[in-house]
């Protein structure tokens, strides 16, 4: 039936190059396969068994979010193979504060046009990141839809994990006194970039392509697309030691501000010290070009710190063994006081 | 801090309009909460616990998916109370079609700039129509990207549902001789909108008020926007009822020719007849505006049929009847034969 979809094309939807296309990526993507998930036999739906032989009660744990425009400077500079790991990582990271281990993750890719090899790049960075932390990237869309997205595209993600309910970390114990972990972000992460291309895309792909001082050779989109990095490893780790993980935040849009008090039961607060860890040279950057006031830097951008965990102080060692040991670099930047669920900065 | 995001604003991402936004719809959202659904503490995931007591084996069966450009229509007319519908259904049905009771659902609404009421309604279509198939509306993400949709929105979803390993419809038990059992749609559902906008949207919004004599009083808008009819609950009581129910397909892009193959297994075919139940008017009209050969609509449209059941032959009556029972129109419109997981489409 090769005539069938002539209209269609013409309409600007190919279905043969997407199959195509697809087919292209279907290694990569059958190699990220747990034993829980099934052959995808009749499949419209990914097919995953739980190991109930590691559960009581199993609570299942999901999210769903976006890259958002980190996406137009991954387009402008037409370097697509790191925000894979940028939706992967962000999603992991979301219900691994929780305690969940992840299982699987399923995409949305939208676009006006399907491009070669931007597609390729994008799943298999994608493919990559599930691999890396034992996640079955189970299912996808591919959606073309010409006249919507101009020349972006949009990529979503949904990942679902798992927890034990009585090993669910909920914050419940959080107490003054405890101490808050930091664990070192690798830059912008997957939030803020409204405003950092604002400050730092003035002049489109040539302003990427600079290399202010602050960046030690390093180009303005480079330091912009540095993946989102995954926590999990780190946690699973604690996790397994038994350490009392009483609390965890993942800082995406909002930073200190709005995701720890997500997670602070009623009676405490949160103080921590601005800039233990160091501020990634980008964020200086937007400093600088912006003039931005010490608070809406930490209420845009996570300024260095990509997670915190709230431990009580005699586990602290242990903790920050567990964030090194995994390749994080750690420290203690905060402590829970009695308060309202806020948050201050000591700057 | 009420200065705290001054330029995020500037950068054309308003927080606290999205906050704002979001809290107003909340109540909808919670009244989505099935038991299983435990209390969002702590939460950057949404939590749900697998009740144990129902199943030996649980397979957790997932699917994700998009509204396509059936947006733009909506967008063209700012008629946003249905494509929550149409998500929610699609999804449904999709992991439907293996048997898989549907849990939980997340959605992502990705934007240029958030807009009221078009954002309350969205969701609380999606609201709408979990509640109405006992889904619970677990999570979300809603994305204000300045500069990447132009004036439109895209719409995501992401179902997670759960059948027992030994019920799961594979479609591995279809032999020759069985019935196929056709369930009427109730138009274009999510699919073939970049055709059907290309032919009916000549003129813009004009074109979609306009009420051509096929469609009996009805704008070609209206037509348009008709919601994704979910079948789940045709499927649930043939289940619950023990019907063999060997194999199901959930007619999406691609239409009978693409399927219906998904599901068959090696040494069958399917031989289905056109028009057995009515051509929706809006696909009449589509036909004749765009002189379409018969093949290519029923490669792009589902031409009436939205899902197809394959079963025995004596199990039809039944089958019949939990569709009917369930408000669809249904019909016998084919049968299995030996083949090459083909489908032949008799005009």
């Amino acid at each position: 039936m090769k005539t069938r979809s002539t209209q269609y094309l013409q309409a600007g939807v190919d279905i043969d190059k997407k199959a195509a296309l697809i087919n292209s990526v279907k290694a990569k993507i059958s190699s990220t396969r747990r034993p829980e998930a099934l052959a995808a036999i009749g499949g419209f739906g990914g097919l995953f068994e739980l190991d109930l032989s590691r559960y009581n009660k199993p609570v299942l744990v999901s999210s769903i979010d976006g890259v958002g425009t980190k996406l137009m400077v991954a387009n402008a500079l037409d370097e697509h193979r790191f925000v894979g790991h940028d939706i992967v990582n962000h999603c992991v990271n979301d219900i691994a504060v929780q305690g969940a281990e992840p299982l699987f993750f399923l995409d949305y890719f939208g676009t006006g046009k399907l491009k070669s090899p931007q597609y390729e790049n994008v799943l298999a960075s994608m493919a990559d990141a599930c691999k890396a932390q034992n996640v079955t990237l189970i299912g996808g869309e591919t959606a073309e839809m010409p006249g919507m997205y101009g020349d972006d595209y949009d990529l979503v993600g949904c990942i679902v994990g798992v927890v034990e309910k009585d090993k669910m970390i909920t914050g419940g114990k959080i107490k003054p006194g405890h101490a808050v972990i930091g664990m070192a972000s690798s830059g912008l992460h997957t939030n803020g970039y409204s405003l950092a291309r604002r400050l730092l895309m003035t002049d489109g792909k040539a302003s990427l392509l600079e290399k202010p001082a602050l960046l030690g050779g390093e180009t303005v989109g480079e330091a912009l697309l540095k993946p989102h990095v995954c926590y999990w490893p780190a946690i699973r780790d604690a996790m397994q030691k038994g350490l009392p993980l009483d609390g965890m935040a993942h800082l995406t849009g909002g930073g200190f501000y709005d995701n720890i008090p997500r997670v602070l039961p009623d009676g405490v607060a949160v103080e921590v010290r601005a800039e233990v860890l160091p501020v990634p040279p980008v964020m200086q950057l937007l400093r600088a070009k912006g003039n931005v006031a010490p608070e809406e830097m930490h209420h845009v951008f996570n300024m260095g710190v990509g997670m915190v965990w709230m431990v009580p102080q005699s586990a602290v060692d242990a903790a920050l063994a567990c964030c090194r040991g995994a390749g994080f670099n750690a420290a203690v930047i905060g402590r829970v006081t009695e308060g309202k669920k806020d948050v201050t900065v000591l700057f």
